[in-house]
């Protein structure tokens, strides 16, 4: 049972309008410190407030036509009436001049402060406020009269054109108590949290009364004030402030200044507690001693500042009023909290040595056993569904690219039929049996790499190469089911962020390099006629007077008279293009007749459209046009829509562009192999044995591709309940590399872009998402079901193999090219990277360069530039067999800039390493505690600490 | 003679590193009200006063090692010193806590207050400051060596690397009067404006003191206070706060909270003629009095807030002062200015109706005169040589893609040679004749337009083109002189926005509508051979045998082996390419002999690419990449750049892509005719009275052309000091029509979008662009020699032809394609446009939707909508003809819209119109002021009013 503002409760669809892409803060964006939402939920340790919604009700019009009108609207900014045009405002951060705020307080100060008021009803408010002695009782029946009248809100329907939410505008009637029709289908409410309470604030210039009147209530139960809120809750403040003329605008100011103090978490904390005069205005200076001023004539106090993206933690601050209030002690389980969440390298339970044989995966199998039934059960819900097509959709279109590159690499070995098997039944198992079952597991860049070098090496040495495989598969097993035994997975906890940007920076270059070069190649298969090029012309010869010549004309006289052969004055020989002119018996003759025009260009022009297509659309998601439905389903699906496009260009034109080969039978790709794979084959005996020393480097490169993914996978900011599993996964990936092996299919580890996409289909965000306040992340639907369906499908879609052969293989390196940049801008190193080329003062004012000289910077980047071009001159080389161990030797460079950078440099510029988190004293750490001070020390709690791989490609 | 900080003072090189599209706010972004910029000169009316650094300089180190180190500064924005980074922060808006302030008034009010204090040099001032009763002699020893110990300053040098101001960091030498090399050396010191007096801010926690010290002292004469400022500056502000360390940071706080009030231009107004304690406080209080405050909470008071675009003005604040000061009267002169700033349509002297005939003319030319010296004189400046360049290559660009146009439009009558006389001729003339002589004469996309539909009805009715042009242009000529006689012109104040706007959408939509045509013709032209198209094949046949066989054989008998003839087994034929089998006397013979493969496809690309390359180089100018000179280039000649890497690829290709046709000769075009058009030709002779009536249509279109551009040009937010003619411009206009007739040359108007770009690279900006300040635009380098070398140049250019037939045409129409986008994406209709396909709530803040209702705002731009519609349909018909008529019609429209839209509601949509100005009361105009109060009064100074046509294409 879920107790309300003390839980999270469920993306409804009236949050769906919402600009997600503004407001989403990716998982690691904007962590905030303790692992909690402050807005919707109470920190924890501290008592929970329903949340308040504030209203301010302002009266116009004096002296002629008096009416209350709601001008201003409060939950966590403000909103605005913008008269003229009958709309709310955006919201924004109120800002407010600091006399308005003094006024106010001696308005209290000297008014009616009425705590734990009884009133039932607004008439008996109502009554309760005016019982002052200064009024006169005809001037209290008028004054009466005048709250009484309904105010006029401005109630914006979901759609676009607005609509005045009092029927008569000036018509004065009275309030009942029973809220309007129009206030109960206020979309607004649902907006709102079960359980919010209102706060109203009436403010207005009123020209009869001799001296200002302030009243301040509290009710004791909060009741529905009939239609003085747009939104029917039941209120528990109401703060009426009113006065002669002599202040004008004062009112307004003095009002706004009322909600925006109630609007403050701590106020409305004191406010709750108070029981006197002197606990408001305590609670007002507290306030008055936390704000933030902003210069005149720096600022124009007109402007309007948009939310923040992260919220200052309101934690602290309330834990102050705590410690008031409970004593010193009542903080330390929360502060001890605090420590935690900034410390994401305290080393989580899964990555704790049992110190016995096999004891990782047991612990992984005993954690994950208990929420196994949860794991198909948390599946129930519409979010799922979409996040299987989607993520079907990325799925097949990366079965169908890396199954292309495949069959080239291995020369048919395995194709896209194999692919497709493949990865249905890997996954399907994975996703069944895993530690992690967000993970989603492909063919890769880095195993496609050394599968190619398997097979040139194979090929070069006349070795028959499946049976070989398999016997690489055979050991890569055995050793990583030794690195299971070992619990060697604890060893990730040396891959910093230096190691993973190496990686990931190596994997996209890959896929951008291989796109390009393919693309090219393309264009030296169909090669440009120059204009002077002397092949030029092609013609259609037939077989000698000799010959056949006889059964030619008897077959298609009619034919030849149409080409014209005839008018042409040939003899024997036609202009008939070359495939008809063999299927008619013919030999097409001449320099010509291999080359098909246009095709060059024509490959060209599909593969910078897909790629900016998919560039563009993916754009679409966090651009302000359309419904957030249509942006989300452009966005989502943008790589496959680029497809769909580029597919039906191409069939438009009919050119004979090259396209995807799919075989159109359920049959291995190579003509004449069975689905097993014979051990042996033509190779001899002791193959077996000597496939050890590269299934010892691929085992390397599968430890660091599988560990490194589920590293990124299992990060803190994405707040996953149920735990990482890594001995588990290694486990299931070395059982299913033995199985594809022996059934001929392609490996698979985890991939990091798409199980990335996976997790972000499946993000869990909070509700409250009104008035501007972000959207507060809250976890990962965490079960095994979506992936399941999603590998089953692609299991299905193997039938789709008649469909697939319409696809041109440049629309597909496009896709390649986009997924490759996609993947290379998401890093930090990148970021690095371009901060290279820009001037100084230029530069974004990023936390990293407040706190790390800028050469420093450079000189890391520089580093990591090094490694990389290491990296790709040994994957270029013959050498490149060797590439796995060279990627484990990342971590070495890494150990060895502890030489060169400061721990403190390091912890901006990367992440510490085990041994040094403890060796180091804690104050070292922090560096923002012990230099900066005070004004700083929530810094930290904004910088994106994690090497943000948020790359969402789909 | 300039007097210090009261004029502007020349852009200097200091300045250049400025990232320029980012400051930049263009003409009539943000508009001051009273037209002046109130940074680094005086407001009008208000005595000026130096421009103040101040710098914070902080106590560290205390109880081991104290050393005084410099923490902050401030000019307009604080900027921090990042301590760990080494490095300064981004400028940034600074916020205070009000407890700092508080402090610090208390520190004063109890402290040592010293106005006009005599001290000479340091140690007089720091002997005066620590004559405080509570010190011991000792404790005032310690403190003097203390103060007079040398700060580190952090001095960054105009490159990236910082370097550390003091030589030796931790060295306690005491300061000497003289400043040092580094502080002399200081590149700051040059983007500060002569006369600049500094203050310097001392504070710190000094364990020895028992209680809080506190000073404040003014200068009587600013002194260099030795090497206390980074910058050598005559300090005429010092502030001491020091005490024990029970405040902990919180001195800090103080000292910025003093240095951000010092740096407060009202606060400095106040202190400066301060006479005792009082006043300091009562200015404090002031301050506080005004100051923004944000609530904790729902902001983080760490976050840094990029300085504003736009400034609110000092003007009412200081007036404010002024008032106490000098009484109500002084402000009377500055408010009437105040209110002529807003009022950009009290009609300009310019556009008053003199009542006589030619009247305007006279005084155009009159006013004018006074400025024909300093037209010429006003050119020396650096400025205006890269100012040549740029519009040199954008009017050759022009002239260039305009006449193969006009040549295509004309079947050669005028052409690419005829354009670039034209330009050069009437270009010039204009610049050293006209009355506005930033504009550039150039052909126009609806004189275009209007030259073809001429042409192609005299081609239907069989007239001799040239002759009947001749009359239509002496007929035009005589209708615009008519209309200068009787000060038509006077009638531009009726093109409100909405005509603008309708005039620029429609030329931006035929630029790109003919731009995407002529490239889809171009693919009908060298049609894409699809595999089955049975147009394939060509062979060379050789002339019969009885005819010259024998002469081909003997003269070429080795080639016809290497086509391999024989091996083919053809007889009297070869697979020769067409143009050389041509050559040698045989005929190409079949259906594929006229199709060019690759060109098609090649033609597209070489589109898009020159299309997109200018597009994103243009973004490169706001991008933070490269040194601002770079960018500067990169982004001034984006659209040259593009062209010439589209020529680039196309020759590195060698593809016979359709090129440029250019004259190899000076000679007119069409074959066959003299410089001078015959009056009649073969047409007869009443032709030349006919010709009135399309002269008629024509009049209206040159009319509405020139004059729209002309408003355009002549914006107040321009800040033009010499004037506008818009009489003498449509004279000279009307007699270089007639002169470009006779010689058969094109028409020219002035262009939009290239004058604009012209004055853009002419604009004066004031140098204080130090810590975050804005640029202020100052005006435009009003002068008539960079125009007049533009044409000079491009005259001389006509010998470029040789060079100008390598440009392939789908490169011009992609460069066009550009040109069109980039001009219709700069009006406010285009984002009007867009927020029709924005849900509500994802809409930009515009002050437009702040004041307007929604439904009314798409109203507004359905309607422009729907005229646009019809405008292009009429153009699209047969009724063509009368197009200039529906352009007059525009304002009609806009004038029936009065009808429809409230003024109000047109006030913030579009403009009034004339009468609706007069008729209306004052109050109804300002709906600002009206309806919203106080705060919201400087809005409207920072509402880009003017319909921004800010199209900056080069």
């Amino acid at each position: 049972m879920k107790l309300p503002g003390q839980e999270e409760f469920e993306v409804s669809s009236a949050c769906e309008n919402v600009p997600t892409g503004e407001l989403e803060n990716g998982p690691g964006s904007c962590p905030s410190p303790d692992g909690t939402s402050d807005t919707d939920r109470g920190d924890r340790g501290v008592p929970t407030d329903p949340l308040l919604f504030i209203q301010l009700n302002e009266l116009l019009g004096w002296p002629q036509a008096l009416e209350w009108r709601e001008t201003g609207r409060w939950v966590l900014f403000e909103e605005k009436l913008e008269v003229d045009a009958g709309r709310w405002s955006v919201p924004h951060v109120p800002t407010l001049a600091l006399p308005s705020l003094q006024k106010l307080r001696s308005l209290l100060a000297e008014g009616l402060v009425l705590l734990d008021c009884p009133a039932q009803s607004f008439l008996e408010l109502v009554e309760q406020v005016t019982r002052v002695e200064s009024l006169s009782p005809e001037l209290r029946g008028q004054l009466q009269a005048l709250l009484l009248q309904r105010p006029q809100h401005l109630i914006q329907p979901t759609g676009t054109r607005p609509c005045q939410g009092s029927a008569h505008p000036r018509e004065a009637s009275h309030s009942e108590e029973a809220p309007l029709k129009e206030q109960r289908q206020n979309p607004l409410r649902r907006k709102l949290p079960p359980g919010a309470e209102a706060g109203a604030v009436l403010a207005g210039e009123l020209g009869f009364l001799v001296r200002p009147l302030g009243a301040f209530v509290r009710l004791r139960d909060p009741v529905v004030l009939g239609p003085l809120t747009e939104v029917p809750l039941p209120s528990r403040f109401f703060c009426l402030l009113l006065g002669p003329s002599t202040l004008g605008r004062g009112y307004h100011e003095m009002g706004r200044a009322m909600a925006v103090l109630l609007s403050d978490r701590q106020f409305q904390w004191s406010v709750r507690r108070a029981s006197s005069l002197q606990d408001l205005l305590a609670a007002l200076d507290a306030f008055l001693e936390e704000v933030t001023v902003l210069p005149p004539g720096r600022w124009d106090p007109t402007a309007r500042i948009a939310p923040p993206k992260c919220l200052p933690s309101q934690h602290k601050r309330l834990l102050s009023q705590l410690r008031e209030v409970k004593g010193p002690s009542a903080q330390h389980g929360a502060l001890a909290e605090d420590r935690h969440g900034h410390w994401p390298h305290v080393p989580s339970p899964e990555l704790q040595r049992t110190g016995r044989l096999f004891g990782g995966l047991v612990q992984d199998v005993r954690r994950k056993a208990l929420w196994y039934t949860s794991d198909f059960l948390d599946a129930l819900h519409p979010q799922c569904f979409s996040a299987v097509l989607y993520i079907y959709l990325a799925t097949i279109t990366n079965a169908i690219t890396f199954g292309g590159l495949l069959g080239e690499a291995t020369d048919g070995a395995q194709g896209v039929l194999e692919s497709f098997l493949g990865t249905a039944v890997a996954g399907a198992a994975f996703c069944l049996l895993a530690g992690q079952p967000l993970t989603i597991l492909s063919s890769t860049g880095p195993v496609l790499v050394f599968e190619r070098l398997l097979f040139s090496f194979s090929r070069d040495y006349s070795l028959d190469y499946l049976p070989f495989r398999l016997w690489v598969g055979i050991w890569v097993a055995t050793f990583c089911l030794a690195l299971v035994a070992t619990e060697a997975s604890v060893l990730v906890r040396y891959f910093t962020r230096f190691t993973e940007e190496g990686f990931c920076a190596l994997i996209s270059l890959i896929f951008i390099y291989d796109a390009v070069g393919k693309m090219l190649s393309l264009t030296s298969a169909y090669p440009i006629q120059s204009p002077g090029s002397p092949a030029y012309g092609c013609f259609c010869q037939y077989p000698d007077l000799g010959g056949n010549e006889s059964q030619w004309k008897e077959t298609e006289p009619k034919d030849r008279d149409d080409i014209s052969s005839m008018d042409l004055g040939l003899v024997n020989a036609s202009l008939l293009p070359p495939p008809e002119c063999a299927r008619r018996g013919g030999h097409p003759r001449g320099p010509g007749c291999h080359i098909v025009p246009d095709i060059a260009f024509f490959s060209v022009l599909l593969f910078l459209t897909s790629f900016l297509i998919a560039t563009a659309l993916k754009h679409v998601k966090t651009s302000r046009f359309f419904p957030s439905v249509v942006r989300k389903v452009l966005g989502d699906f943008s790589s496959v829509l680029a497809m769909l496009l580029g597919c039906g260009l191409d069939s438009f034109l009919g050119l004979a562009t090259p396209k995807l080969m799919v075989p159109s039978e359920f049959k291995p790709t190579l003509p004449g192999r069975g689905w097993l794979v014979s051990p042996f084959g033509a190779n001899p005996w002791w193959l077996s044995v000597a496939a050890a020393l590269p299934a010892l480097l691929l085992s390397i490169l599968i430890f660091m591709d599988q560990q490194i993914t589920a590293v990124i996978l299992n990060r803190a900011e994405y707040k996953l309940r149920k735990g990482a599993g890594f001995h588990l996964d290694l486990f299931c990936v070395a059982v299913l590399l033995l199985l594809t092996s022996v059934l001929g299919l392609p490996w698979y580890v985890s991939a990091t872009v798409i199980s990335l996409a996976h997790m972000d289909s499946l993000r869990r965000e909070s509700t409250a998402c009104v008035l501007g306040e972000p959207r507060s992340f809250l976890g990962i639907r965490e079960q095994r079901l979506t992936g399941l369906v999603v590998f089953i499908l692609t299991g299905a879609s193997i039938f789709l193999a008649p469909v697939l052969k319409f696809i041109p293989m440049p629309v597909l390196y496009g896709i390649f090219l986009y997924m490759g940049v996609a993947a290379i801008s998401s890093i930090q190193f990148t970021k690095r990277v371009q901060l290279l080329l820009m001037p100084a003062k230029h530069q974004p004012d990023l936390l990293l360069l407040r706190h790390v000289p800028l050469s420093r910077v450079h000189l890391f980047t520089a580093i990591q530039l090094a490694c990389l071009g290491l990296l790709w001159i040994i994957k270029s080389t013959p050498a490149a067999i060797i590439f796995p161990l060279m990627l484990l030797g990342l971590v070495g460079v890494r150990k060895a800039l502890e030489w060169v950078f400061s721990p403190q440099e390091l912890l901006w510029l990367d992440e510490l390493m085990p041994e040094k988190e403890r060796n180091i004293p804690e104050k070292g750490l922090e560096p923002e505690y012990s230099l900066s001070g005070d004004t700083e020390d929530s810094e930290l709690m904004y910088q994106p600490r994690a090497p943000e791989i948020n790359i969402s490609v789909n």
